[in-house]
């Protein structure tokens, strides 16, 4: 329900080699009504702003994504949307500047669970404060205002990255030249939430859990695996898995996984969930999953 | 996916006061290759059997479902089919000879992994061989054999119980009258295996699994409630859960429970899943659900 499509083998979990790192020193005040006392941000860019500035185009990520939308260069790890960005792609960094930074509340290098809390000195962990689609796009606001861009021409985004372009889209209109939302909503079903709801309890219940704070010792992965297998099935049509599993139901993957992996589907999910865990922090999972869930435009969007 | 809505609120979890058991001293011989020395079948029944033993129906229950069907008087515990089972109900126990038995494999008096293993003494737990719904429905015949009863007037079940009455209807089709298959298909999609590939993962990581011998101790509750909170979600439509939870979505029912009630659906499944474990076993869970997955009528009933 939450993500777009993607296959976790392209994804690096390696340094991002490219990222560059911005903090803002300004506290953030929370729509939850808590505050952060700086905001550190992770992001990366690709093409040249043009010289009036009108080139930018701002990609937010989806619930497992972060900033490594596509390859700098040949050496470059693969990025998750290399298919559309990119020198003659569909958005076209020979004619664009291209932003994308990893999402407030994330693991790839902002600000989030992982990080000290400046209160304990240990991270955040469950601690770490609810924050809104509305807070990550003011954070994304914040960076355009030190990178010196006034209005973007375009932003774009999917699942979670295109709940961010709906809040641009209606709370700085005067900023967006266009908005590209894909598998977005102006709020969740409540199917869709409880499919989150599992998946989050899952993580919590995992006996490695340590009420959050898991980053001395070995973090929740079964119970985060399993929520990225639930969330998985949402990210397939009925049709395309019968299409890519019903022929073979009983000839599993052969694979090492603590997984059941009896049936091919099985082997399949246990694949995705043992490969989402080496990259990602089940905090960051519970926070933004949550603010998908909390994410509402309101009455007069249906 | 595998279970007709139900209102747990209203099933029993005392003992069946009205049930009769049956041991069946012959060895099963399971589909999978194993065997079971002998099958102990708890049962229920209504009504009279006519002098020319032709008004029998046969009822299959669903995966957490168990033999009492319907009320035996006024002071009885409610049964999960009340509404179409009882004297000039639907299914009229004034009329016919009803007749339901625990599966093959539950946990509710009819052999299943919480009874002893012949060979170690303890529960079966994990090690309860993989039983399919063919040899489930060879149980209910042994019992009808037992009980004098030739030909069934019908046969009737939901999900589980479904794919039973198709396994009746298909391998014994000269001892069935009607089939009334609820719920049900030849196979379940890759979809449907999924979810409970997803539930089964949930009840093995468990911190109190323990292989799934757990019977001495603290039950895997944790683990099961979040497969049934997840099977749960299937079993009511996308439409029926915005109208259910999409007004209230953040105010849900206020409940004591170690699960996330944050969102009205949240709140509802927690209190599904807490609920649940008070009357199932988790090893009967996997051992019949994986039943589900397995079950395939072959090519030609496409």
């Amino acid at each position: 329900m939450n993500d777009a499509p993607s296959s976790d083998d392209q994804r690096s979990v390696k340094p991002l080699r490219h990222a560059q790192t911005w903090v803002c020193g300004k506290p953030l005040a929370l729509e939850s009504g808590g505050q952060l006392p700086d905001v550190t941000v992770c992001f990366e860019t690709w093409g040249e702003l043009d010289a009036d500035r009108a080139n930018a185009i701002v990609i937010c990520h989806a619930l497992s994504g972060d900033s490594h939308v596509a390859r700098h260069d040949a050496e470059d790890d693969p990025g998750w949307w290399d298919l559309l960005v990119g020198p003659g792609k569909p958005i076209d960094t020979d004619r664009y500047f291209v932003i994308c930074s990893n999402v407030l509340g994330g693991c790839r290098g902002t600000t989030g669970p992982n990080f000290p809390s400046p209160e304990t000195g240990r991270p955040y962990g469950a601690d770490f404060p609810i924050v809104t689609v509305h807070d990550m796009v003011e954070v994304q606001k914040r960076l355009l205002d030190h990178l010196g861009i006034e209005r973007l021409l375009a932003v774009v985004g999917g699942s979670l990255g295109g709940l961010q372009v709906l809040d641009w889209a209606t709370a700085h209109p005067e900023r967006v030249g266009a908005a590209l939302v894909i598998a977005a909503a102006p709020r969740l079903s409540s199917q869709g939430i409880a499919f989150d709801v599992v998946g989050r309890n899952a993580i919590r219940h995992d006996p490695r859990w340590n009420g959050g704070q898991y980053y001395d010792g070995e973090a929740p992965e079964a119970g985060l695996a399993i929520a990225r297998m639930l969330a998985h099935i949402t990210y397939l049509s009925d049709e395309s898995m019968r299409a890519k599993f019903d022929p073979t139901r009983l000839q599993p993957r052969q694979i090492e996984t603590g997984f059941e992996s009896v049936f091919s589907v099985g082997s399949y999910l246990a694949h995705q969930g043992d490969r989402f865990v080496e990259r990602f922090d089940a905090n960051s999972y519970i926070t933004l999953s949550t603010a998908m869930d909390l994410f509402d435009l309101g009455e007069t969007q249906d």
